[in-house]
C-alpha cells in the first residue's frame, strides 16, 4: 500500500489481522491497513479464505471474484469468459483509500471538477461536461501490481495473479475537447496531474495519503473524463461520478472521484507520486529518481481451458486468452502447450476495440494426455514482444512475464 | 402473439385479464396469453402500470425497464446510456413461449443440438462446440415489433416504442465453422431452419406453438451458435444455454434454446413461420405469400437529452443516439431539432463493432428555448436511407420511420 507511511503500516499490523480490521468496519485507516495486512499474510499460492464482498461492491458477482480485502477484489482467471469486454460485475476492484460516501452519487451531475493550467481555468460540473461532448473508448484497466503474486520475494501489497485487470468501455468527454473549450493549455506544462476526491482521515499529513498522480502531458491526447463504464453510470467502486481515464497507463493513474485536473510543470508532491509506484531495484529504497509506474507493457495470458481447476480430456480443444500491447495495438499472439519450447500463432478473434483494448485470441489444438504448461506471448505493432521474465523490483509492479503467467493443466 | 391460434387467443382473453393470468403463475399457455392480453389493453401512449419482473428475469435493472408482461420487457429510452453495448441488465426481453426450466443451465455443456442437412449430420453438445472454435460478434438485437406502439391502428402485440432493441456481443461458434466440420452442406438447401427447445403445452397442435424459424441459407455466412452474451454465460431470459444468432435479422429469427439446426429446402411448417411474422397489408389476412419478417432496415433514434422527461435548459447540449443499417454498416447520421425541416450531420463516435452493431452518434448544438422535436435519420453504406414513414401492416412490424421516433422536448 504505497500511500501508507511505514510506521503507520507497522502499527496497524501490530493492531490486528486483516479480518479483525474488516470486522470493525471500513473506517479510512482501517481499510487502508487491511490491504497491507492481507499482503503480508497471504502472499502465497494458497487460495485466500473466502471473504464477503464489501458493501460498496456488494453488486459484484461473488462467484467470479476473490475478495482479498475490502479494497482489493480480484477476477478469477476462469471468469474472464469468451468475450472481449469484462462485465462490470466481474471486474477487479483496487482502491487506494476507501471511496467517498455513496451520497456523492445522489446527484451525479452536480459533482464538480476544477481544471487548472489552461488559459481559462474553471470549475465545471459533470452536467456541464455532458453538454460539451461525448466519446466512448475501450481500455485495458490493470492494477500496477497485477501479477505480483508471482514474485518469489513476496512483495508487500496484494498478491494478484492475473485478475487485477479487465477490458472495459468508458463514456465521457475527451480531455482534448475540454482543454480546447477552456482556451488551450497555458504555456508548456510537462505533466497532467489528477487529484482524487477521497475523504482523507484527520490528523495525518494529507500528502502521505492523497491520491494524486502525474503522468506525462502527452497522455492527455487520448485521455478522458468518464461518467459511464460499460454503458452504466460509473459506480462508486470504480470511481464514480467521474474518473480520469489515461489509456495505456496502469490503474492508479486513472484517478477515481476526480476533483481536480491540472497541467503542471512538476509532478505531484503526494507520496503516491514521489516514492509510491516506483520501479525500485531490489535492495534499494523507493525514490523519485526511479521510473514511475506509468505505461503498461505487452502482456497476455490464457483464460481457457483448464482454468476452472477441472482435469481436461485429451483431444480437440481451443486455447483462449487475452492480449494487449499497453501503448500499441496487438500484432500477433503465439501459444505454446509445452511451456515455451515450441510456439504456434493463434488467431485474433472478435471485434477490435482500438489499440488500448485487449484482443481475444484462440488456437484450436489437439491436446495430448499428460501434464502441460500452456503459455502465450504477444507482440505489439511497434515490435515489442512480451518479456519472458519479470523485471525484479521491490514492490512487484508491472509483471508482464509470459513464463510467470503459464497455466499448468492435467490432461487425461 | 403470432404463435397463438386466434380461437385460443379469444378464449384466453375471455378467461381473464393479463394481471390475473400473471398472478396464477407462468404456466405455458397462461404466459402466452398474457402477452396478447396486454397488447389489447395497453396499446396506447399511456405508461403501463409498473409490474414486477418475472422470476427468470429478476436480475434485470427494474429502474431501466418497462415490464409489459412476464414475456415482454422493454428498455426505457432514457436507459440506453452513452456507450455502445447494452448491458444485459438493461436489455429487453421478448419470449414467444415461457423459457424451459432453469435446470437446463445446471450443466450448460451437456445441452445438445442436432445438426441436419449437412454431409455428416450429428447431435453435438455445447461442450463439443466449445472444443471446435470460438468467435465474438456484436449485433443489434431488435424485436420485429419494436416501434409497434407508434402504429395508429393499435395492432395486437406489445406496443413497444424504442426499447425492444439493444446492441450486444455474442461469443460462440460460427455456423460456417460448424458446417465445415460436418463435411459441408448436403446439396443446395434454400433455408437455414432453427428450432427452439421450449416445452410445448400438451393437447395443442405443436405446429401452432413451436418456435421454429427459417431464414435464407445465405444468412448462415455470418450466423453463430452463441453460449455467451456480453461475456457472461447466456441467461435463460436470453436463450441460454445456446442461441442461434442471425446477424441483421429481427429477434424472432435468433432462435433461443436451440435444439435443432437444419438446412432445408422448405420453410418450417410451424405457424410462427407460415403465417406468423408476415408483413401483411392492412385489411388482409396473414399468409405465406407475404414477405417474412427477416432482415432489419436502417433505423436510428435519439437517446438524449430529454428522454428522462425532465425539462431542458436552453444552451449548449449534445444530442446523442444510436443508429444501425440492418444488413449494412452505418455511413452517416443526420439530426434535426425542428422535426425534420432542417438537418445537420452528427459525428459517429466510439468503437466500430462491425456492420451488424449499432453506432453511437453525437451532435453538439445550441438548443433554443421552446418546444422542439428531435429526430435522426441514418444512411447505410449501400445508400439506403431510413424511411420517413412506417410501412403500414396489420401486425405492426419493422417500424423504421424516423418521423415516428421523434422526441418532443420542452426547453426553457
Amino acid at each position: 500500500m504505497e500511500t501508507l507511511p511505514p510506521n503507520l503500516a507497522r502499527r496497524r499490523l501490530l493492531a490486528g489481522s486483516a479480518g479483525a480490521l474488516a470486522a470493525v468496519g471500513l473506517g479510512a485507516t482501517g481499510a487502508v491497513c487491511a490491504t497491507d495486512a492481507v499482503a503480508n499474510t497471504t502472499a502465497t499460492k494458497a487460495a485466500p479464505a473466502a471473504k464477503p464482498l464489501p458493501a460498496y461492491a456488494a453488486w459484484k458477482d461473488a462467484d467470479s471474484v476473490i475478495v482479498h480485502s475490502a479494497n482489493t477484489i480480484e477476477t478469477k482467471r476462469s471468469a474472464f469468459g469468451d468475450g472481449v469486454i469484462t462485465p462490470s460485475r466481474q471486474l477487479y476492484v483496487r482502491n487506494n483509500l476507501p471511496p467517498p460516501a455513496a451520497s456523492v452519487l445522489d446527484d451525479r451531475d452536480a459533482w464538480t471538477i476544477e481544471i487548472v493550467g489552461v488559459e481559462q481555468p474553471r470549475t465545471l460540473t459533470v452536467g456541464d461536461l455532458k453538454a460539451l461532448g461525448v466519446e466512448t473508448l475501450a481500455t485495458v484497466l490493470q492494477c500496477s501490481g497485477n501479477g505480483r503474486g508471482f514474485f518469489p520475494h513476496k512483495p508487500s501489497g496484494t498478491p494478484w495473479e492475473v485478475g487485477a485487470a479487465g477490458c472495459v468501455m468508458w463514456s465521457g468527454i475527451s480531455v482534448r475537447t475540454l482543454v480546447e473549450y477552456l482556451g488551450g493549455l497555458k504555456g508548456k506544462p510537462v505533466y497532467m496531474t489528477g487529484t482524487g476526491g477521497e475523504v482523507l482521515p484527520e490528523g495525518l499529513d494529507p500528502m502521505s495519503l492523497l491520491v494524486e498522480r502525474s503522468v506525462p502531458r502527452e497522455a492527455m491526447q487520448d485521455a478522458m473524463l468518464a461518467w459511464e463504464m460499460n454503458n452504466e453510470p460509473l459506480s462508486l467502486a470504480h470511481g464514480g461520478p467521474l474518473r480520469l481515464i489515461v489509456p495505456g497507463y496502469t490503474g492508479v493513474n486513472n484517478v477515481k472521484y476526480i476533483k481536480r485536473l491540472a497541467f503542471t510543470d512538476e509532478q505531484s508532491r503526494a507520496k503516491i507520486q514521489q516514492t509510491g509506484y516506483r520501479l525500485t531495484p531490489m535492495g534499494a529504497k523507493s525514490s523519485p529518481d526511479q521510473p514511475s509506474v506509468w505505461a503498461m507493457e505487452p502482456k497476455s495470458w490464457i483464460t481457457a481451458p483448464g482454468t476452472d481447476g477441472q482435469a481436461l480430456k485429451a483431444g480437440r480443444a481451443v486455447v483462449r486468452g487475452v492480449a494487449f500491447g499497453g501503448m500499441h495495438a496487438v500484432k500477433r499472439v503465439e501459444v505454446s502447450i509445452d511451456g515455451g519450447k515450441t510456439w504456434k500463432e493463434a488467431s485474433l478473434i472478435g471485434p477490435d476495440l482500438g489499440k488500448y483494448a485487449w484482443r481475444q485470441f484462440a488456437l484450436p489444438i489437439d491436446l495430448p494426455a499428460g501434464q502441460h504448461t500452456l503459455v502465450s506471448r504477444v507482440e505489439d505493432t511497434a515490435g515489442n514482444v512480451q518479456v519472458e521474465k519479470r523485471f525484479e523490483n521491490v514492490r512487484g509492479y508491472i509483471n508482464s512475464s509470459w513464463q510467470d503467467h503459464g497455466l499448468a493443466v492435467n490432461v487425461s
